[in-house]
């Protein structure tokens, strides 16, 4: 790799660890659910990193983390960048994170090589990107884009009824909630770091993926209504065991996702709760949380309809009253060319070996579509693995995003 | 009914009334664990009521609460009775209650009609009746009759990792474990009054069923270890997915119970968690508890065994590591026909039109029928509905049971 940017892996493999030490779960895994104590303090300690950094730190009334380095002329729309830090439960240390603490050794390992950005450079953390507390992903970029409206934000709760609007509050986020969004022109273009996620880099031996689409991700929740009873006392026929439903309806997630046509439609069930939750009791309610993916927008919605029928289907044949909410069902993204390009070139000026992909996993560059151009930058993780303690990318592996993606800063902000 | 026995079923209602209250959960709901606060509150409440009545209290290792009654022969075995007052989650107030606080109100109707037993009389207020602390249901009835091994009881350990032995100890239950086990001997009969959980006295109109036999019941619990990952990311090809291993096997417990050829035969998968548990993940682990029941042991048997085959043939199809763990498989226990007459023929004495019955559902009277001769008493619930709040036993049903009760222990003791 080309040595002109002094990029510190050391130090950024031993902040990653640093940060995942503001967990709920024992190490290795990271659970860091939004405004958790983890949560919370991961960002206080963060805070302080982008200001021993020289940058100005803004917060805006959800959360989202703006971290400014100044222009030379302060009134260009700047160049953005950024990920998340939030993690599902037992999840791994590196999914978002490195596109945080990336973006921070970007900018360090430019400012150490004399570069002074003509455009600011904004660091953005985003609030929420893991849909663990209120169900919904990519809450802090949804309100920035202005695909969530601020008085359908104000109405989420998490499972334990906590609200939104009480939760920022008492983490210090303050101000409306449409003060969120993004104006016209607020950005020049956005790039975020990140772990692939799949296995195809690794695979194929490659440093760097310029993304030119994201998948167009679908979700939906049911809770199922049966009738209860002693495990012992009620009879088969007479029984209309939601967990039952739930079960049918997750395998019939498994079966459109697999006969639907499409290579990359994918189907998963990752919730399924039944209370009450006793082994000897008929499970009265069921709640069941599904994710569809595809890049193709028309065997995606083929898939979500066949779900929803097979639910009702068999939720009217048991006996099961079926609730069915849609969480969200997003158009897929697509990259602009010129900075897929800039990514591209960035990665061969540095050496890196690189190609252009698809992105099937979520992410907040999804919803920073719709404010600027913008495109993403995937280095190889083990295997494929991500949302699980032994997610990893090597410290190299992870240094070369970071040179990539400071050359690409170096590109579109000098 | 019979005056003759002074049962003052308002000031029961009362009192069932006042121990709903000692819960986890909020009313009509409860909830209430073997050595949680809401238990030890109860616990010590009810300890005071045995108290007021003039009965001496003894506790054993286990927490199982003996109430005596001293007889004017107090060299005879007792004559007992009793159940248990835990509760499943969201549970409702008349299971295992109504045998504990109806045998107490037996005992002060008998006092205040002048009768003085000749054996001593003993209320036994058994430990955990439900499985769900510990996966092991009638804990306090296995070990008094022996069929659990003390050794075994010390090694249980309930969801979070907490053991017998820190519990019990916590809860001011010292001694030895193995002390729990009564000697050969120890008492001369066993009656347990309980609400049915099945619909049949409501159906008939009777007031009380004398119960001949207890359905063998059998109970299993599955770990599935698949591989997780992020459900954007992997394809379907390549998942591991314990979740759906878990619903095909729950849907197999279905089947087993349908099709087996037995009309008691029942199976239900009540316990049914994942992880990471996150919309966007796929799940890695799945727990199940599985419990299967009938009259026929050939029956169950069989049922038993083709579940587990089609656990085994699912989880190798899937890629998913299986677990299984047999938590009992108990032989169905027979009533002694001297007290199954003696009790329909105290209920006819008191003009309560009776039948003889089965119970599918699990009771600590199958432990103690290894200990001595053994019925019980069912009177009718709404709906034959149990494990769940509404639960109900109207006032003048229970008070027909306690006098069922009370009348028995007079031909018994007297």
């Amino acid at each position: 790799m080309n040595a002109s940017l002094p990029v510190d892996s050391a130090r950024l493999a031993g902040e990653l660890e640093e940060l995942a030490q503001f967990s709920e779960a024992a190490p290795p895994a990271v659970t860091r659910v939004l405004f958790s104590e983890a949560d919370l303090a991961a960002r206080a300690w963060l805070r302080a990193r982008y200001e021993e950094a020289g940058l100005v730190v803004r917060v805006d009334p959800v959360g989202n983390v703006f971290a400014r380095w100044e222009g030379t002329d302060p009134s260009l729309a700047p160049v953005a960048t950024g990920s998340h830090i939030d993690a599902i439960p037992n999840a791994g240390r590196f999914d978002g994170t490195v596109g945080v603490l990336g973006a921070l050794e970007a900018v360090r390992a430019l400012r150490a090589a004399g570069f002074q950005p003509r455009r600011p450079i904004e660091i953005i953390q985003f609030t929420a990107e893991e849909p663990t507390r209120f169900g919904l992903g990519c809450l802090g970029s949804r309100l920035l884009a202005g695909t969530l409206a601020a008085e359908q934000a104000a109405l989420l709760r998490d499972p334990e009824g906590r609200g939104l609007e009480d939760l920022r509050a008492a983490a210090g986020c303050t101000g409306d909630l449409a003060a969120v969004r993004l104006p016209a022109g607020a950005c020049a273009g956005f790039v975020e770091l990140h772990i692939e996620q799949g296995p195809i880099l690794e695979r194929e031996g490659l440093a760097i993926g310029a993304v030119e689409k994201i998948a167009a991700p679908s979700s939906a929740r049911a809770r199922l209504i049966g009738e209860g009873g002693h495990a012992g006392a009620v009879l088969m026929p007479q029984r209309h065991d939601a967990g039952l439903a739930a079960a049918e309806i997750a395998l019939a997630v498994e079966r459109a996702a697999r006969g639907g046509g499409s290579a990359d439609a994918v189907g998963t069930v990752g919730v399924f709760r039944v209370a009450p939750g006793a082994i000897n009791s008929v499970p009265h309610t069921a709640w069941i949380e599904i994710d569809q993916r595809d890049t193709n927008p028309a065997t995606l919605a083929q898939a979500r309809g066949e779900v929803h029928r097979a639910a009702e289907e068999i939720c009217a044949r048991r006996g099961v009253q079926l609730e069915w909410e849609v969480i969200n069902a997003d158009e897929p993204a697509s990259s602009a060319p010129e900075l897929v390009d800039t990514v591209r070139e960035a990665a061969r000026a540095l050496g890196l070996r690189e190609m252009p992909m698809v992105s099937r996993a979520y992410h907040d560059t999804l919803f920073m579509a719709r404010v600027c151009p913008v495109t993403m930058i995937f280095i190889p993780c083990r295997n494929g693995w991500s949302h699980r303690p032994d997610e990893f990318a090597a410290p190299s592996a992870v240094a070369a995003g970071v040179a990539t993606l400071a050359e690409t800063l170096r590109r579109l902000a000098g």
